[in-house]
């Protein structure tokens, strides 16, 4: 089935937050701080108070005396609305200035003169756990969002944010007796999520003090929660309404401009639309740059006996989600491999960059890109194929995870054997002629979705028994409106495209947790197969009271329900006959809340960690230019355990999509820092792949591994497996073509090239 | 406890359609039929496309290209949405002007030349009914909407829309052996709503084709429902958003602006606002005028035997919901007495007027106009105070109704005992000097509240337990909100500050029969019970589960639930206890449909037609110039039924809104027309009350009869009850001071001086 939505966004009908517009709104103009660290001493706003059509220039006072307290964060309280007194990285939000329209408004931004007085700094995440290093916050309020991460004790004289441990079986044995012991680390650096409907939010006061703010966010609900938090009141006093949104990846999850938009309008009283351009996204949340160092303990025999990991997360100036990234990405660093002996340490770490946060994928493709380079290093010296040493250590369905949780429902196997037939691994491949050699890779990897968390959708049959769907789930190109008709359909015997689902709106949608971490699917879906079924219950109830036919003998098909012997009541005419006319409505309800057990603090283990497992595979066949470094991804293999795919071109869709954003990550983006100072921001510099970037030969291959439990019809989430293992497979398959490795992202020519020896360039230009 | 609007109201920050202003609207102005009855030969729109800032010229046929269906209508589908091949009354849409601002639009409206050929009118609800008279409609199709609702078969030489019949006993016998006869014809003119905030809706086309309209309406699922029939669509394809509405009484219940501005919005893909003044409105939908006419048979020991109700209700061209005014007030056109021999013949009446409708009392005021001054006729020829007269034969609780339905729950005999009392009836009055004369009367009535009727409703709450109400009554002014607020939080324990009750907006608010026939409070209240019950029964079922103690010894109380033993766990801590975190929903459901049988088709009668009954009384003293006919009313009583009353204070706002209303309909309301023109259109020349026009002495009294079966805590409606009985209490005090009755509303100055005998002016304006 087509995507429901795909009408809409080509006619543009759409609803986007971007294009919506308030009468009366004026326009707000982030100034941003120039200095990585230092304290503010003045801020003048004489300038750009002259500027005709400014009308207010709003700083961190101001939005003190609207807001109940000063800082916020989903896992600390570390960020204000606007700096307070000093000021963390490049970038931040000093101020805004609020105009008649967004020119008057940028002019006056340009105006407003800050006075620093310069601190030290520190930007590299392994320089900031150094001792001496410049610490930039002296203090971290616990949130209340997560009552599970516990950071370290306050009176800080460091900038580890959160350090999560992981203990299983005897590391320092398993390594003494293991007969290699290898040792690699692995960076891959910062990175933007490059949305494409750039963030934006109008915030507007309505009747009886109401805060709405109209976002494009991928979390309606988290967002109603920590603006009521932040301005003092309950939550049914804040309104949170989003509709599509043009590209989300973990950016929008959390409170961005709407504490700022909403205490604009509050004190103007007027709604204040704030709307970023692309260049100002790379200042306001990024990918985790990391450094990962594996020890890994490897018997001749092939079996990996013991691994310690140690990553460090490079959270920026505030930590956003990262200690959660820390925490739960920590949990599977070992990689989708059963060992032994296991020891984690993951480390969220404070630095004067801009914050990083969740991406697709949350920090599976950092950790991904160390293990599973390192696994072709272990089984290429160790002379073992490396698809045959994964397939000897990897963790079979059935069997506990390092994290202590049982990998249920998840298709690791499988994953490796599709890759298998779909790279014709077993088949020699041409490797290329003079200069320009040819080498293939995989690599694999799998994610917990994160728990705890909770869904909650309603759904309504009107008096003509036309369906609408009422939930928490942002559509913000996954498809998931479609996913859900198609859900809600099966379930009522209905049409997916006769069911409306709505656009969130907290003051009516119910609680959704977010979409993030590829839970909509399986959380809401299974919200959703419960609500319809609530739905279908009470329909079924009543065609038996208005026909005498047993319950057991009717069902609901086309619109209808259908007894035994053919005899059909169309759901309109029953409606009719319940309420007497063409009235009333039919709702039901659905909460799903996975069952979950706090990790134990001690080991960092529990029994029950994940929802449900992801698992992603990718091949890659690469060709590179030895002289030039230049590499070119020939074919790439994305494999997902997608479960019973509800809509399997959207899952393709899905895979490729999270693929792409990786190969772009794998090959040239990269957030380049001088001091501090950011020097690639906008999409002039910073590059993400383009149509002509893509593979010329690109394959999805989706895996109906029988998904257990909860899982809705057997489906599984499937957002951000496509993305896990494409960096280590091309970094595999450079080896295999070149012999070289390259252990920090992104594979640049020159990078490779540097790699290659740098050899010197071939004199006249000739060909080979 | 003071209303939870109010502030918001004060303060200009309630919300309002009429406020609301979306970017890109057009403006649309309607070109009005300036003929009661005539074919249109031509419409040319050449000279008003010229004008600057007009955009289109919306006709007929421009809407058929976007419906489905022509014609439109609650009762009868009779109605176009703009007039099609014929207008039937002046002031009928003929064309709509769309412009980029209001005054482009009206200019662009008054150069639309229609060209016509004129038919013969009928403009009486007596004359129409005349072998002969002008024919109205040939042809008028069934309505879904109430099947119970039977038209006269089809190819029609009549005007009479809808006969209803009600037969009890033998009313000629009767007749035949009562020792007196009394027959007399009362009238009522027509008048108008005249609700301070004029019609007003704006049309957008949405996402996917999805048809918004923003409208101050009373009713948004009716309008959803036929909207969708409208335009052939599902319910869940068309979305009707509602807020604060100024005055509503009747107007504002089926679509009126809705299709047309849906229609111009589909046509021109830009939204479209249409705003009526305050003297168009005086043309959409007005108060039926009347011609009543009772034939009573009595005996001399004051025990009415026998009664004919013949009821002319003057409709206008188009039924709109006269109909059922029709039948449903016909139903009680006798009184509220016990009467052993009972017909009434109730007829819905087209003419070339402006539709008449609903309006406050859906016609009670009428009958019991003409009712309530029989009542004091008799009562004074028999020799019997009227007060008596009324203690004698009054319909007791518990007693059948000639209707076949037994009053139940409804105060009839106290309503007279406090009109009794606080009258001081037993007490002489002042009776005045010189030409200024004082009198008293009194008068009462009752109502059934409308069946078949449906509300559902939703309560949720939110993780921090802050509660929210989604339903579909319309607060317009009669402190829904504010009851609604006090229902939930008398069941959660909560406190009725704290909770949010939402406007209505048909994608999310389940539906609701509509804000009529006083039934918000008791249906919807009714609802409200059931859903805030459902939240409670989970939250004491969640208490039971966290904290052991069992289920009999938890009560909800201050915002906790709270153990016999006095431990306490807050809700918000329940909640979290429940979902791990800050997060989920508790979400109750309810749905209340009274019981309802359909009238006997030969009789008119039914065991079951009232959900509850109403019971109002007036008493009034007057003094009366002898000289000039004018009337003052010192002193207005107004006594109604409110069960128990969730408010007292917004009851007696009620009591005494509703009989100002009706006061001024009893001096100075009347629709004056010539020929079928209007001449008193705009509240310039139609006299609303005015504060100088309130009685020196206002009362109004609550009687807390025990309401019976479903009422929510009690409590009955009370919307309507204050204004049923002022007209005729007034007139019969004017009896009682001046001796002379005026059978036709108002009562004005004139009328009285001429009943008066039109005493000559006192020469030299002399002092008596």
């Amino acid at each position: 089935m087509s995507r429901l939505e795909s009408e809409a966004k080509v006619t543009g009908t759409a609803e986007y937050i971007h294009n919506l517009d308030l009468p009366g709104m004026l326009h707000g103009k982030i100034v941003r701080s120039t200095r990585p660290h230092a304290w503010i001493k003045e801020i003048d706003v004489s300038a750009a108070m002259q500027v005709p059509g400014v009308r207010r220039v709003v700083v961190a006072e101001d939005v003190k005396a609207v807001t109940s307290v000063d800082y916020m964060g989903p896992a600390f309280l570390d960020q204000p609305v606007l700096a307070i007194d000093k000021v963390v990285f490049v970038g931040e939000p000093v101020a805004c200035v609020l105009g008649d329209d967004v020119h008057a408004a940028a002019r006056g931004a340009n105006l407003v003169v800050v006075e620093y007085e310069d601190l030290p700094a520190v930007f590299d995440e392994v320089e900031a756990c150094q001792p001496g290093a410049p610490v930039v916050h002296d203090r971290i309020r616990p949130s209340s969002m997560f009552p599970d991460l516990k950071s370290l004790p306050d009176g800080r004289d460091t900038n580890v944010a959160l350090a999560f441990r992981l203990r299983q079986g005897d590391v320092a044995k398993g390594l003494a007796e293991s007969d290699h012991v290898f040792e690699h680390t692995f960076r891959t650096p910062g990175s933007t999520h490059a949305t494409l409907e750039p963030f934006v939010c109008i915030g507007e006061i309505g009747e009886k003090g109401l805060i709405t703010v109209h976002s494009a966010t991928q979390n309606p609900s988290i967002i109603q929660i920590e603006l009521a938090r932040l301005f003092g009141v309950p939550e049914n006093m804040i309104r949170v309404r989003t509709a599509f949104l043009g590209g989300g990846f973990g950016a929008k999850l959390y409170p961005k401009l709407e504490p700022l938009a909403a205490a604009c309008a509050m004190l103007t009283h007027r709604p204040v639309r704030i709307a970023l351009s692309m260049e100002e996204q790379f200042f306001t949340l990024t990918r985790h740059a990391t450094s990962i160092t594996l020890r890994t303990g490897v018997n001749s025999d092939g079996t990996i006996v013991a691994r310690h990991c140690d990553v460090k997360w490079n959270t920026g100036a505030y930590a956003d989600i990262g200690p959660r990234v820390a925490q739960k990405t920590g949990f599977t660093a070992g990689g989708p491999y059963e060992i032994e002996h296991m020891s984690i340490d993951s480390q969220c770490v404070y630095t004067n960059l801009p914050p990083a946060g969740a991406m697709r994928g949350f920090g599976i493709p950092q950790v991904a890109w160390a293990y599973e380079c390192q696994t072709d290093i272990i089984a290429t010296e160790l002379g073992i194929d490396p698809l045959v040493f994964r397939e000897r250590n990897v963790l079979r369905n059935g069997r506990d995870h390092a994290s202590g949780t049982k990998l249920v429902g998840a298709g690791t196997e499988e994953v490796l054997g599709v890759l298998r037939s779909s790279m014709q691994w077993d088949e020699p491949i041409d490797r290329g002629v003079g200069s320009v050699r040819r080498g293939r890779g995989v690599a694999f990897a799998l994610k917990a979705a994160m728990t705890p968390s909770t869904s909650v959708a309603v759904v309504g049959l009107s008096g003509d028994a036309s369906c609408t769907v009422h939930c928490g789930t942002v559509d913000m190109g996954q498809g998931s409106d479609t996913a859900y008709a198609q859900i809600v359909a099966e379930v009522l015997g209905l049409e997916a495209e006769d069911i409306s689902v709505v656009h969130p709106d907290t003051q009516f949608t119910p609680y959704d947790m977010g979409t993030l971490s590829s839970r909509s699917l399986f959380h809401m879906g299974k919200a959703l197969v419960r609500a319809a079924g609530e739905v279908r219950e009470q329909l079924l109830d009543l065609a038996t009271a208005h026909t005498g036919v047993s319950r057991e003998d009717l069902e609901l098909s086309e619109g209808a329900v259908i007894a035994r012997g053919g005899a059909r009541l169309s759901l309109a005419e029953l409606m009719e006959r319940q309420f007497g006319m063409q009235a009333g409505n039919i709702i039901g309800r659905g909460e799903f809340t996975p069952s979950y057990q706090p990790p134990d603090l001690e080991t960092g283990q529990s029994p029950d960690i994940a929802s449900f497992w992801m698992v992603g595979g990718a091949g890659a066949e690469v060709s590179v230019d030895l002289e030039t470094g230049t590499l070119k991804v020939e074919k790439l293999v994305v494999v997902g355990d997608s479960g019973r795919a509800i809509n399997p071109d959207v899952v393709r869709g899905q895979f490729t999509g999270a693929a792409t954003m990786q190969l772009g990550m794998t090959l040239s983006e990269e957030l380049i820092y001088e001091d501090g100072q950011l020097t690639n921001a906008g999409l002039a510099f910073y590059r993400v792949p383009g149509l002509l970037d893509l593979p010329a030969s690109f394959e999805s291959h989706l895996i109906d591994f029988p998904a257990e439990g909860d899982a809705p019809f057997g489906a599984k989430g499937v957002g951000e497996s496509g993305g896990f293992a494409v960096a280590p497979a091309i970094a595999n398959a450079l080896y295999d073509a070149a012999g070289v490795r390259v252990n920090d992202l992104p594979l640049t020519s020159e990078r490779i090239w540097q790699a290659l020896g740098a050899p010197a360039p071939v004199a006249g230009g000739g060909v080979d």
